[in-house]
């Protein structure tokens, strides 16, 4: 399936301002980019960085400033995460996996041992990982304005509402603590409605990662990868050094 | 200088419990190790593990077991963190410390930004990591039985009192703030009273990382690195799927 | 149903200590004091205040103190909570009880209006505040060793495991977050094993106060009240104005 | 000093909904209420109750509903609070005191005893109560924004930063930290600017309680008191059953 992504974020920023921002489509499996377009207007010199898990822009920014990408992406058929993929114990983990059985910023899975023993104990694997997927959509409401950027799990877990962040969080929270290594992954989605940067997870089972989306709200067939990390800390499409005011953000996915 | 570092961890695993265990001394620059020794008795096949952070055990581990390890390691001299050290904006770190300014499950470094720019905020590089240590060691006292496996740096900011852990996590978490790569580091300390493993934390500045004991208990020049991370949850000695019975756990190092 | 409640508390209060002692039976109705006794060794003059909420002994403390209190009581028979009870309005309820609605330091009822919208919102009155503490009952394990002092309703809600008074304050938090006043009660329990101060807590339904064991440790009727309030900090059995080393504490209710 | 008060509250109550308003003029000493008006247009019949800690109309409310009040007040000069002042033990306090000893929803002070004993143990009354509210004018901002309706003076002192309500929830609870009865006043505040609802705090020493507004933006003398309680919950405005869409508001007071 052929893509057309793009992203437009522009910003005052009064003084000047270190960022670093994730908007650019992986280099990653299944996906390849058959051509893209950033520019940053008024010209600021951005520092572009491959790194293992998304690509990075980073630099210093000063005044109104827009952020404009696009890129035309191919993306191949996903197999869907389905319940007979086999949940490994930690031995058997490729190293570069444990990180994600780990509990970070906003995924505090240290805190759910109990619940998860609880109420998915029985099952293990996809099986499991699908149980905690349709917990979640059957408890928790797509609601905007209930969480913000400080929002983790167990809040959500509590508030039983929330955005796509906090879908994702509480889905990587109780996978891992159910012992499933679960990984935050920035995304384009195809559907999105209204269209934004979407967060969605990702589960380590069988031999490979499997996409998920908790919300329900994009198909994974039309995903595009931006980057992946333990929480949203670490796939925010802009981090700044200091406070900024949003003047316009506007995401689009399209099929061409 | 030429060290003994020991350690020995018997537990009782009441079901067959995967494990992960950070007890080796890591093969890093600045220390050698001259000979080493691992014993898991009665034996269990370890699986052990190069990381690039450490040297990782794991493996699935039931009854009575004790884990010994005694290593002699020659460390070099290390030179100590000083005011002059140059902080570097974000577009000059290499990639790989930049996970190092996110905030991490004890070390939520997004909600002290305004206490950092408050307090520290007219300094820069390692003037200011060194202040942050100085007001850490100032403002919270060295004691037992306050902080917990749960425990935050926001808690031991608030409770003015923890263990080396909690005094690492809350230096990591200032220097976050203050726009400075910092990361957890576990490590075997010549001189701690009582010996045990002991946290500490190493900052990102001029052109490599210096470590730093924020509680002031043993000397940098005494440390022999384990593994680093983003905070305890990454560099814990002993990670286990379910409930152990500790049994006895003794750390020793001493000159020889 | 005549009852011998007794209780001694011995302490160690290393230096002069400021104390709030609620061991006393209430003078309330329902229950009618036939004897008691009242020591505190080596002698130090307590104030007894007779408060609406309990009766209170205050006063300086030091040394190693042991308070030994015993009563004999008439308990009438009590009503158990039902389903039928009728949940009043705002507007209908006394003044009084009023404060019961509100949010307090470990029954934080405002962050639950969505969850208990959710799975209680199609009940009311007993029937209501029974599904709460049968779903409380379903979904917490009765456990020593998870809480502490400083443990809240939230902190209940995810750890799934708590003791008698984190079943309280989780029981007092979701029927204020349903509209129902509850408060937290201190007794003296017959028939608890092992025997120690209890808490339970009371709902305001139909024209009265419902009393109700979410533990279900104890039977309602054998209930002795020593104190009520917003949650533990009203009604711990012991304040102090600092730190204290407990030597024993032995509590016991037998039929006479 | 003869002050006109005003507020007019307008919101959209899409379904029937409980209201409880505390916005009329207290009944207390200092302050006599000269004449008021009182009107909610539509007409709803509300229900007028004279608490011991303030006046409260409660009701059912459907649709857009608007609550003006007006009172004229005389306002006798008022003592502020000096260094003199004396701290009582737990003892010599009248019981009614008592319960503003304790922590409450947004004011958990049995987590500060630490702090508060390591910053201003030297001192006591009220020469420690002015050292805490100078404390708080020192290291945090008057800013909005920052904080919300479930902010509790934890956050306030990690943030160092939030409004009237924070400030008040911070100096309530270091107060209570440090053994000074506190509790939450709601005021209408001549020369507030912007004005609006404002809320302040009362020690309890000497033999009385003693108003200071900690943000220090509107004088203790031209304050008119609303109602008193343990913290925000029991003063708000306005406490509703389900959630409401806010018109307007607007406060207004005047010396006349």
């Amino acid at each position: 399936m052929r893509l057309l992504a793009q992203s437009h974020i522009a910003n005052n920023y009064a003084s000047p301002t270190e960022i670093m921002a994730k908007v650019q489509v992986a280099h990653a499996p299944g996906q390849t980019i058959v051509s893209e377009y950033l520019a940053v207007s008024p010209h600021h010199a951005l520092d572009a960085v491959e790194l293992e898990d998304g690509r990075l822009l980073r630099g210093i920014i000063e005044g109104d400033v827009e952020i404009v990408y696009r890129a035309v992406v191919d993306v191949e058929p996903r197999a869907e995460l389905h319940a007979d993929l086999l949940q490994h114990e930690w031995s058997d983990l490729p190293a570069d996996v444990l990180p994600y059985l780990m509990p970070s910023r906003f995924c505090p899975a240290d805190k759910f041992m109990r619940f998860t023993g609880r109420e998915f104990g029985s099952l293990s694997g996809g099986a499991k990982a699908i149980a905690i997927v349709d917990w979640i959509r059957e408890h928790v409401d797509y609601i905007h304005g209930i969480s913000n950027a400080e929002t983790t799990a167990e809040n959500t877990f509590i508030d039983r509402a929330g955005v796509c962040r906090d879908f994702t969080h509480l889905g990587i929270t109780l996978c891992r603590a159910g012992g499933i290594p679960a990984r935050a992954v920035a995304a384009y989605a195809l559907a999105l409605d209204p269209p934004d940067f979407h967060a969605v997870f990702e589960v380590w089972l069988g031999d490979g990662w499997w996409l998920v989306d908790p919300t329900g709200l994009a198909p994974v067939a039309g995903l595009i990868r931006i980057a992946h990390g333990r929480d949203a800390a670490d796939i925010a499409f802009l981090t700044t050094s200091g406070a900024v005011t949003p003047i316009a953000i506007t995401v689009s996915v399209a099929k061409i």
